[in-house]
């Protein structure tokens, strides 16, 4: 059994959920595992993880909506020193993932059809984004 | 140290929490590791993965009468296609998790005492739902 | 390659979020790894794990009165037999984590700058919360 390590960078331009799916496979199956398992971890308190539905692209719109509606830039926050995107995006953070685990199996992901990996930008502005990625197996 | 992979499948009949604690724990038992890891990964986008208390069975009905508030069927969504219940549905998986990692220590999954694995359907109608289970340990 | 585990107990004082992050980081340390996986796993369902802001203290202030918000004490629960801030509890572990897992690289979590990791207690009394720690790597 091995391990195998990578960082890579996401460009986000805004808030909204930036499909990763593609450029993880890939590096995964440059690694020649058949049997294993892949942790990514969002090195971010402002951005997140999250499997969602890679079909339809409302869903990604009514996920976003869904988070500016219960955690807005209007409640009644006392951490307003980095702008007022900045703790709704903590809470948009707290309430999904910034690590996701996966099993290797068949030399494929044991994604479901539906499932595409996505960073979850909080932040209204354009950032890059860190993720270092684990992979284990053999 | 080795890996093992499993595929299981849990057959739902609506929304509610369904506890796959035993049969999780005894293919784990089965795979007869002393010390490990183990991960859970549910292939789907509208359904997850919970530890919760395995006792009282109220709190299953005050966390399934919850995410019914804060994820309605009403809601002002865009994606729905695939009826009233597929929505919210991918809200209340976003909003727990679609993987889970336990230590196994001295033979036995670290579950504290009142930890109990659920599967949380939360579609109306009947799923056949799979889960993918990677162990590795020695 | 090789495994390592721990149980760290975290003694509580009421609700909020306890920072963890030096106390595992020693561990890790110890077990003079290069590259590995650790995993946390918070034994407890009214108690949870959370990667956050380690810097200005008004965020851990706002994650607290959010969770109180989305959460509250006096909500149409039926499990009410331990307490006006169980069910609350269970709310808020189910909306966060029970487990992390944080890559080693170059001898060092892959933690960002800003990222500290915090146990956090949704009980209102004392508590002694255990951790289980998994570590694999070498």
């Amino acid at each position: 059994m091995r391990q195998a390590t990578h960082t890579m960078e996401v460009a986000t331009r805004g808030q909204g959920l930036y499909e990763c799916t593609a450029a993880i496979a890939q590096w995964v199956a440059e690694q020649r595992m058949v049997t294993g398992l892949l942790t990514l971890f969002c090195r971010h308190t402002s951005a997140s993880l999250l499997i969602q539905e890679n079909a339809d692209p409302t869903v990604r719109v009514d996920l976003l909506a869904y988070f500016n509606r219960i955690a807005p830039e209007d409640g009644p926050y006392r951490h307003d020193s980095e702008g007022t995107d900045d703790m709704p995006a903590h809470l948009k953070t707290a309430l999904t993932q910034v690590h996701l685990s996966i099993p290797l199996m068949g030399g494929r992901l044991a994604l479901g059809t539906w499932q595409g990996i996505y960073l979850f930008e909080h932040r209204t502005r354009p950032h890059r984004r860190s993720l270092a990625l684990h992979l284990l197996g053999e």
